[in-house]
């Protein structure tokens, strides 16, 4: 008797010399029905999933509509004779190119048929002049090899990987088509005139489709993953602080607080984004030379003020114990810090997300330094004059001879520090993403923030002193907020 | 007279009103020479870049040799003749599965190769089914735009995408092309049949010259990449604290420093690499089940470390001054704690790669923590005692009084704080790797270091004692090196 996964198994031995091991049915049974229904929940499960995803992300089922509409289209040149007789019966191509080809954003279409079809003709070109060459001088030699490795080749270098790695693919493709079919199919060049014909057919309707039907443009989704990143590092910076000192609405902060994993991966996405908004002509709000490469080092900078984050998160989970009244004491200024960094980024991603240049962000990044600037001198005096237990007194100044003062040693003080030193890095950092932030609203000629003001290059202050110092009013009144 | 790009230009009005440029020839010639050679000067920098590539990394330009002799052999098919009607005159199609199958690594290739047929197989089967029911009911039913608009959108599910998407591409072109020609091609069957014939074909020879011929393995390749990266991370932790307390022969760290930039974006590449490796068969020291996924674990809490390292290295290049007295007294306490954390990650980083259980890295795990514990003690003792500004003679606690102390502030000491409280970070991080490493080497079944040792779940110094005494004999040597 033995026992498996908890229940019984008999086992009998037959005349052979084996075993036979005796299953009672009731059990076979409800394991198989057990195992059935384990099945079916995960196929339900995932077509739940699958459900809210589609009805979470409208953009990717109606790209899924486009891809089923552009391929209804492509295979009406089947459907229809004259149009099948048009291309010599090969049809197949097209059909063929639109699946490959078509891609979620209208950048990444385009640069996939840009690079099939320039890779596909210079192959055939190169094929068919080979082809040629070989007929005449009568030799016959076997480029395939060679050519075919070269291509792969190219493919591994940086530069060319990133924008032209699909079509050194279809070049190879091409190429070897070309050069094995250049030794059976008599009519070479109506073969390379058919291809060449339905390729076009193919990538003009991807382009119309993807183009014309609720374009999804990679440069758009750039900005706005950019802009987004930068408001979800501000509410993690604001909830991770929030965290520390248990403010007492941090109940969903938890929440908040993860925002910025996502900025910490998004490079490859960022740098892919950038290529493909290059392909793309103007749309929305953007131009044709829209400066994407500014994003990808917004990008970075922003990347690098989340690696400060994930540290800060760390460090202010670890479980070194401070005495309560110097958390109290610190509370105030890292608390402030941490408003108005989160203040600037919240207010350059609202640069960035309208495409104004706000002329706020110099005054909180003012007002940020100054907020380092008291955060050290909190450090400074701490180590001149001994906290008080009751800190909430020692601020007016007034009562401080009441209670007894209390030595503090640095090891209490250390994560207070650390997490002080930290923020004040973040500030740094801040003040980099709002340098580079100003470079991309001065290359992509963002609007100032008034219309009537003038265009670039001067200070609105200078020129509008009236709606300046409303405006300055405004931002005052929202420093007060913060 | 108009400037431009430093040389003179002359202007003349025509009779029709235009005005016409006059360009001495000279200037033109020299224009274009110079034009000319800053061509070619980058086609030849392009080339001597591209040679000094192939060069420095043998796998790649095996890579495409292998590419070259795939094509090759597949291209018999078109050659001989009883090959060639083998497959119906269908040989194009293997032509093309070799060129879009192919891939750097084994993993990739058979990834792509099962997807491929797979894909196919289905959509094959699906297509002609639907064709025979439509056949048989006398109904003309068009499923095509409702099965690809499925297809596609599977390919959004994060699932799916890891693993099938390009299956998910095949099959929705496959269905596609045998739904169209189901109208126009009779023999279905035929086709159907040559067409997975040819895929055979094709994919056959792509998964033999990958794995017989200087076979490149996603597994090794992520297995090395994680060594690689907890190396590097050591690196730029030992350069980071040299550069900062400059070392006498810290000549070249700076580059060394940068090394955990790699670390930092290597997540999709692993996962990647993971994934390919779950379809590559047993091949060196990987059996077919090892434990991919604990290498993507691993490299996460790596990326994490890397994280602290950059916050480090921001903190270290901020310009705060720090009285030299007190640095001195810390170098050697921060030092001591950044060697041994490299130590640790160096040892694991070995144990990796020889796939070997360390019984070295508990013991610097060991000394890590005490060295950790005695930073803590010198931040402590800093607030209950004044440094004296001869910092080396208050070691031996004999020349005390000697010179006069000197107070500390606060403010001066906060860099100092940061650095050796986020070195304490990265050590409490190093020994999650530790960790991590170690439920790696459990799944994994990593050797012991002496092979005559029992292979798992013993601990050998219980088991082998002279054998045990002898090796903390090394550790010890090691670590006095250390």
């Amino acid at each position: 008797m033995v026992k498996e996964s908890g229940g019984l198994e008999w086992r009998i031995n037959v005349s052979d010399g084996t075993s036979k091991v005796l299953v009672s049915e009731s059990t076979s049974q409800s394991r198989v029905c057990r195992g059935l229904m384990r099945f079916f929940s995960k196929i339900s499960d995932f077509f739940r999933k699958a459900w809210s995803m589609g009805v979470n992300e409208p953009k990717k089922t109606m790209h899924c509509v486009k891809v089923g509409m552009a391929l209804t289209l492509v295979s009406l040149f089947y459907y229809m004779r004259p149009l099948y007789e048009g291309v010599g019966g090969n049809a197949m191509w097209a059909v063929m190119t639109v699946v490959v080809v078509f891609e979620y954003t209208v950048g990444a279409t385009l640069s996939k048929c840009v690079n099939r079809a320039i890779g596909t003709f210079l192959a055939g070109a190169l094929g068919v002049g080979v082809h040629w060459i070989a007929s005449q001088s009568g030799e016959k030699f076997e480029p395939i090899i060679l050519q075919s490795a070269a291509a792969t080749f190219s493919r591994f270098i940086p530069s060319i990987k990133a924008r032209f790695d699909y079509g050194a693919m279809i070049f190879i493709l091409t190429f070897s088509l070309v050069s094995v079919s250049g030794y059976r199919v008599e009519k070479l060049f109506e073969l390379a005139h058919n291809r060449l014909s339905t390729i076009a057919i193919g990538t003009s309707i991807c382009i119309l489709t993807s183009m014309l039907i609720y374009p999804v443009w990679a440069g758009t989704e750039l900005h706005n993953l950019v802009k987004n990143n930068m408001e979800k590092l501000s509410d993690s910076l604001e909830g991770c602080l929030a965290e520390y000192f248990k403010d007492a609405d941090s109940g969903d902060c938890n929440k908040k607080m993860q925002g910025y994993k996502c900025a910490l991966n998004s490079k490859a996405t960022e740098e892919a984004m950038a290529n493909f908004a290059r392909w793309e002509p103007a749309h929305g709000s953007f131009n044709l030379g829209h400066p994407w490469k500014e994003y990808i080092k917004v990008g970075a900078l922003i990347r690098s003020c989340a690696y400060c984050i994930e540290t800060l998160n760390g460090s202010i989970s670890s479980d070194t114990k401070v005495p309560d009244f110097l958390k109290k004491h610190f509370r105030k200024f890292c608390i402030r810090l941490s408003a108005n960094s989160s203040a600037v980024l919240k207010e350059l991603a609202t640069s960035i997300g309208t495409m104004t240049r706000s002329s706020k962000v110099e005054f909180l990044v003012e007002e940020m330094r100054s907020s380092v600037q008291e955060l050290q001198n909190v450090l400074e005096s701490l180590s001149k004059q001994p906290i008080q237990s009751t800190a909430p007194k020692n601020e007016g100044g007034t009562a401080e001879g009441n209670s007894s003062p209390i030595v503090v040693t640095l090891v209490q003080i250390v994560p207070l520090v650390t997490v002080s030193s930290l923020l004040m890095e973040i500030a740094a950092r801040t003040e980099k993403i709002a340098d580079a932030v100003n470079v991309l609203a001065e290359k992509a000629e963002f609007r100032s923030e008034k219309d009537e003001k003038p265009k670039k290059g001067q200070n609105p202050k200078a020129v509008d002193r009236n709606s300046g110092e409303s405006e300055e009013d405004k931002t005052m009144m929202t420093l007060q907020k913060v």
